[in-house]
């Protein structure tokens, strides 16, 4: 019984569009077809193919939920009349049932008049499921156990979580389902698996990228496959959807460890790997209940497949840290910008650091055709300022045009009398009113470019700078935005390319130009400084006391909690912008508007050394 | 056995503030003197008083935690110093233990390398707790079993369940604690209540005001009045967080279903009722486990309190529909501006009848000194704008002003060649910076005047008058702006009061004088038939097939709905407003920006009959 068995198994790691069922469908049955011309036996797709993830509150609307279940069920049919039909095909989507649903699980049922009008009434039990489609059927639908609710998920609000695992023979090899947070949850789905016995975990993900997530993957998939003691098939989505960017990075990982494919970041891509399964490997086969849940055992073909000869994985080569975070946010742009029908964008050009690297980004995601920048400058801007933006246009081949804002500003300030912040603010208003107006009469949509520093302290003017569809660098400490800057010019130079980015940019000091000598540092901490108090308390929610044991220097931190704390204002009107960090504004940091939590520090000025 | 015990409760309807412990606390110590100066034997808080509600994310700040339940110990020493520790006190609170808390219910215990580095780490074990206060210490703690997690709510993101009911005997009464969501379910900690065996349910609420929820309210408590087999007090919050305002209606229901009293909607109260408490009406008293919860009980004291003549409980008559959505957006706008510590608002005044309610109810909230309005005046604004603008600003004795905006708009056009729409929207944006600059300058909110129908189908320009801090009409419906209008001026006259919104506001067609002659009938629906479809899609989820089914016009729908689903960039980008239906835009629909699922009509216009 210890013969070994065979199969190829494609991971199809593709960019899925929310809410566009037939379109997704589509992409599943092209790459189901490339797969199977790659003569792979089973073909794996990320989680919720179907729907596209996350779908949000589009779960609640019943007609989209059955028209997801429909979908799955016509897609085996349409997939067996495509010939793919002897090509197993593991897709995701969203589940529903006709009539009331189960309650959640640990939840006494509740009577109908009782429900609070708001409450979700789970209408046909949605679902988080996954489904194997083969001969044009629905063999097994596996819907999911764990839903993860914290950052950026809401899966409580959504689905109801599932109790069983179904585990299928194909080709004599035993393969069960599980979808995304399954994985991360020892004792989860994955070790009732390994007490049922089965060969093959596969597993649909839409794993959102972070920083440096993918150092945490792998551990984590060769823990969860030794706890299945089977190979675990782990397939993610890639692309941008709204702040969310997802990285693929999917991978195979044989039960003692071994890696045995990976495909590379942020690119859709058909990763195949030939697996040799020994069953014996796995425990006794067993069915019933396990656990918390219920196995259950199908059969699809006993037969093994016929001898092949087996091929290396490809595992791709790790990015380095800038370019990691340079691809996620050219992705998330372009994501945005093309999933939205957008033909192009147009951003205020100021020669400054942050504007410089946005129209990067930008030129980057959409080509430099797609791409308008625009020199607006006041009667405080420095000279350099409109020489370092025409710079930058010539080294990235974007359009460019100047439209002075003197005439404007003068006209307001005839009017209304402004002074201090009030008049700075209006330069910047004036600069936000022109863009939007190029962008309506255009059909450009506005990038704007503030970074996660200045979103963290409201350094920036509301329906101004600020103002804008989408913010690419949002989630980008001000430090990182010199060093994405730095990289980028190196990765150019390294190929003989030009250096997209103006030395000048990078290296002057940075400066708002709303008033005469105006510097950063005139209102601001060093972005060394304020970058580490935003990461420990923003990113990682440290308190003042904890703030404080870390070594910051507590005027900064007083100075920067009270800056933080009072920008919620301004963070609540913002565009959405792509997520790199454990915690972005907006995104997945909820905190109410009026709020008199302050954390004080009564004796850091007098203090008696401090 | 069957004497009859008294007590006399007690219910301060208190209006908190989200992360102000040390205020809350105080405030607590106020209202339980004034319970004791009307000889209260308990007195009883809403939900979470010493954090106040929703907390959102300051949840997850360990430092906030801990300051909470620090906080409830601290409490029940500074009301036994006050003189008030014979008097028992229960109020909400933010649990937090030291160490690593329990795992979630039904979820096997999780090791910490598998934990994403963003999930919920649930240091401390946060809980909704409710806690009883007396003779200096905390006697008894209740952690609250149900955490909503829809429309509004997000607790399964924040807190772990609880698992025990303890129950204490009070002068001879036995009384247990349950928290808000407890006494939405049946067979919930009231059903357990109801076995164990109690006298009294002392539940504290944190439940929103929606148009008509309080003839919600009273049915469902009379239903778990029967479950529990003991009266049930029920404390509601008061007061506007954010989008959220509640409306207090706190009451008292004997077991029989007999109203005992209720507070009046929308004020601070202190409610105070005498029970006659028949303690034979109860089962036999038990302990242990009980359905999915452990009962434990507790003595404080067995001697009933002495006899004392009882007074029958006052019952607040029911405020009609129009009055009850204006109270709420007053006090919604009011505690926004007062919580947030802003000295006055600013507004632009177009003569038309959203400014002008939107200045109305900004007069009622805060007095006609601390409300700034501003004629802006095109070259397309017809002569009765300003009329109307200033004949509001006379009855209701606001700051008014006139800036007439041509001089920017030329001289935006003499830079920048604009036609069409970007034309129109220019004029907006022109108007929202002079309106910011005045904010900036003098100190005052911006008010924006988008109504629920505008906010739905994107009418409006962004940055412009959509520009604002507070949004106090965004959940309105156009055809409910001109009923509370109405309403409004009638209930002046009926107090001989001035009325104060002009009539020609009310009457005269609605547009927004962007273009020669244009009325919002040349871009949308008529308002009955818009509204009523926004009802049915945004409140109700309703599909496409569900829609045409309830009789709407398919012509209409499909125009309504192309609308709806493509506003939701602007809807990303606008300020909180006050929430009072089943389904606000921003606070409880989330829907992804990026997203393709329309459902179409394709024979609309080419139908047989239709």
């Amino acid at each position: 019984m210890s013969e070994q068995l065979q199969l190829r198994v494609a991971l199809a790691q593709v960019d899925t569009r929310v809410g566009d069922i037939d379109g997704n469908a589509a992409l599943v049955v092209d790459w189901a077809a490339r797969g199977a011309q790659a003569d792979a036996h089973v073909v794996v797709f990320p989680e919720m193919t179907l729907t596209g993830y996350p779908p949000e509150d589009l779960v609640l609307r019943e007609s989209f939920a059955r028209a997801s279940e429909r979908a799955v069920v016509e897609l085996a049919t349409t997939l067996d009349e495509r010939g793919l039909g002897g090509t197993a095909v593991v897709v995701g989507y969203l589940a529903h049932t006709e009539g009331p649903g189960p309650a959640a699980v640990d939840e006494p049922p509740t009577a109908d008049e009782d429900r609070p009008a708001d409450a979700n009434p789970r209408h046909g039990a949605p679902r988080n499921a996954a489904a194997l489609l083969y001969g044009g059927e629905v063999v097994i639908r596996y819907y999911k156990r764990h839903l993860p609710n914290y950052g950026v998920f809401d899966e409580a609000r959504y689905f109801v979580p599932g109790t069983e695992l179904p585990v299928v023979r194909l080709h004599g090899v035993d393969v069960a389902l599980t979808v995304c947070e399954d994985l991360w949850v020892e004792g989860g789905p994955c070790g009732v698996a390994g007490q049922a016995g089965v060969d093959v975990v596969l597993s649909p993900n839409a794993s959102p990228y972070e920083r440096a997530k993918d150092d945490a993957r792998l551990p984590l998939v060769r823990r969860r496959a030794a706890e299945a003691r089977a190979t675990i098939v782990y397939c993610n989505q890639v692309g941008g959807q709204d702040e969310l960017v997802f990285d693929g990075d999917s991978m195979v990982v044989a039960p003692d460890g071994t890696l045995l494919a990976r495909a590379p970041q942020f690119v859709e891509h058909l990763l195949t790997v030939d697996l040799a399964i020994d069953p014996s490997a796995a425990p006794e086969r067993r069915e019933g209940r396990i656990g918390p849940m219920t196995v259950t055992r199908h059969v699809l073909s006993t037969e093994p497949v016929p001898a092949f000869a087996a091929r290396q994985g490809e595992v791709a080569e790790p990015l380095s840290d800038c370019e990691e975070v340079w691809r996620a946010l050219v992705l998330g742009l372009k994501d945005f910008i093309d999933k939205n029908g957008m033909p192009s964008v147009v951003l205020g050009l100021s020669g400054g650091i942050d504007s410089a690297l946005v129209a990067a980004l930008a030129v980057d995601a959409l080509g430099a055709d797609r791409v308008y920048g625009v020199g607006l400058p006041s009667k405080w801007s420095s000279e350099h300022s409109l020489d370092d933006a025409a710079d930058l246009a010539r080294r990235t081949g974007l359009h460019y045009s100047v439209v002075p804002i003197a005439p404007m500003v003068d006209a307001y300030e005839a009017s209304v009398e402004l002074s201090g912040v009030a008049a700075e603010n209006l330069q910047a208003r004036v600069r936000g009113t022109l863009l939007m107006a190029l962008s309506n009469q255009h059909g450009h949509l506005l990038l704007t470019t503030g970074n996660k520093s200045e979103v963290a302290v409201g350094y920036s003017t509301l329906y101004g700078d600020s103002a804008g569809g989408f913010a690419p660098i949002k989630d980008v400490p001000k430090t990182l935005v010199w060093e994405l800057a730095r990289w980028r010019n190196a990765h150019a130079a390294e190929r003989g390319e030009t250096e997209p980015i103006p030395v000048n940019s990078i290296e002057k000091p940075p400066s708002a130009e709303l008033a005469p000598g105006q510097q950063d540092s005139d209102s601001l901490p060093s972005y060394e400084e304020l970058d580490a108090v935003v990461a420990d308390y923003v990113d990682r929610d440290l308190g003042l006391a904890a703030l404080l044991e870390r070594g910051h220097d507590p005027e900064v931190v007083a100075r920067v909690l009270r800056l933080v704390d009072t920008a919620e204002f301004k963070r609540r009107q913002s565009a959405p912008g792509t997520k790199i960090s454990l915690k972005a504004f907006g995104r997945d940091r909820r905190l109410p508007v009026t709020n008199r939590w302050r954390e004080t520090l009564p004796t850091v000025r007098e203090g008696a050394k401090a």
